[in-house]
């Protein structure tokens, strides 16, 4: 059994056959009617963060057998402060214990030895308490800054997510600047710090984010970052369509994954029809696999 | 009584008489003898954590005294999971507790709710535990992606220190790229964030991180952000001296604060002859105040 994330998410794409990413983002004020306890400023933190992980938990095993990988976001979960980051441990372990891989959207950087003990939190926690197998890192401070991750990375046979072009309105102001525009510069750097990491399967254990949400740049990051996943957020709530996202896979149809979260998670909101928050989810994912099965296909 | 971060920020400053921000950066392997077991991996995590929040509350009363304000740096806490957090929240109590400001060096950064989530974490915690006065976060998502930081700041009377030029080697490579450089759009963009927010002093609550490594640098920044409390980060062990700070302040000595981190907190590593770790702290800190008085004068 390989040991390189590049390996092991491509590896766990094919055998789930979609390359959907499920966001767990416990927005407190839109948890369904069984968690809406968790947005109560009134009740004891300790009980509020216990909804939160509950509600991520019965979420993973609604999609578990469908997906593979799940992407907890820490700052819903930091929103209840140490209580809160407790719930994260115990959805990240639930969810390896399901068998799938676990993106910690952590979005952290920092210098030299700060950058380590970032690392060394999510991939060597201590007693291996909410170990994730990637997490996003962000590149500001520099290529210098990334390499700490990396190495730590490495060692747990982990990866990272480094945003290159994020999937928000304003993205382009800084990423876009210059010529060539600083994300390109750091889409090399991705390729770069990736290289000594491409498994047997031909991809990295140093992925990208580049938002869906700008379709017509996919294709680029594709080329300048040949061995790199891509993670893609932006399908469904921020506007992306499956048709959008092709460009960011190869030619055999790998090497991109599409994250949704409030998309599946807040699907009961929506005109479903479902009459249950979890029925609502599962058939979003549904949709969302045959929708980007389709726009594969063709 | 002015709810103005850059006000209140100012004042503490003048009160204390030193520019200096401490830095609370427990490293596990380098704590002083008392808590070296922080380091021990056999150890429950609950004592580890527990070890660290006394160093900090211990090195925080030490200083407390001299320094207007304290600078935890998250991701040494986060290296010890949910019981780490727990004893960050309270280091940061503590240091509120004893009347100084407290920077906490999360440098987050995400889109939208996300980034609304991270700022509600750290100015409006569930029950008000380990509130901070203002935190670092990171710009490379876009300007629309601090305005929710902004905002909640605001709410809290807090303030932000956006990242723009950092101390390490490699940060010329992607923040000093473009022409005017990305780094310099950043500071524009601080400087149009913070107008709304300037208080009595003629501070406003946005701030910059401004790396003291690179003195030639220190008096554009002042320039292009003249209502923005500079942190500089890079003093002593990063090899930047007093006299390479002078020109990140205003003509009156004010407008930036020093941070010191292992300079202090590990000063009993080195040759000061001090009998113990926190007599060493003390004397670099003394140290470290008239360094600075002497450059501000001359």
């Amino acid at each position: 059994m390989t040991t390189v994330f590049g390996d092991r998410l491509a590896a766990a794409i094919e055998e789930k056959g979609a390359p959907v990413l499920l966001g767990l983002d416990p927005h407190l004020e839109m948890l369904p009617p069984p968690f809406a306890g968790a947005a109560d400023e009134r009740r004891p933190v300790a009980e509020r963060a216990e909804l939160v992980a509950r509600f991520c938990i019965e979420l993973t095993d609604v999609c578990a057998d469908r997906v593979p990988a799940v992407k907890p976001q820490s700052a819903f979960f930091e929103r209840l402060g140490s209580h809160g980051v407790a719930a994260f441990e115990r959805v990240v372990d639930h969810a390896r214990a399901r068998g799938l891989l676990v993106v910690g959207d952590v979005k952290r950087g920092d210098i030299a030895t700060t950058a380590e003990a970032y690392a060394k939190a999510f991939f060597a926690p201590p007693g291996g308490v909410g170990a994730c197998d990637a997490i996003t890192v962000s590149p500001y401070l520099g290529l210098d800054t990334l390499e700490p991750f990396e190495k730590e990375a490495r060692r747990a046979g982990g990866g990272l997510f480094v945003l290159v072009r994020t999937s928000n309105p304003g993205s382009g102001a800084w990423q876009g600047h210059g010529t060539p525009p600083v994300s390109e510069l750091v889409a090399r750097g991705v390729d770069e710090l990736g290289r000594a990491t491409v498994g047997e399967s031909g991809f990295a254990s140093i992925g990208a984010v580049c938002g869906a949400t700008h379709p017509d740049q996919l294709a680029q990051w594709r080329r300048l970052m040949p061995r790199a996943f891509l993670l893609l957020p932006g399908y469904g709530a921020q506007g992306a369509t499956a048709k959008d996202v092709v460009p960011a896979f190869d030619a055999r149809g790998r090497g991109a994954i599409v994250a949704s979260s409030r998309g599946i998670a807040f699907a009961y909101k929506g005109a479903s029809g479902a009459a249950d928050w979890k029925s609502a989810a599962s058939h979003a994912l549904d949709a969302m696999r045959a929708d980007l099965a389709h726009a594969l296909r063709s």
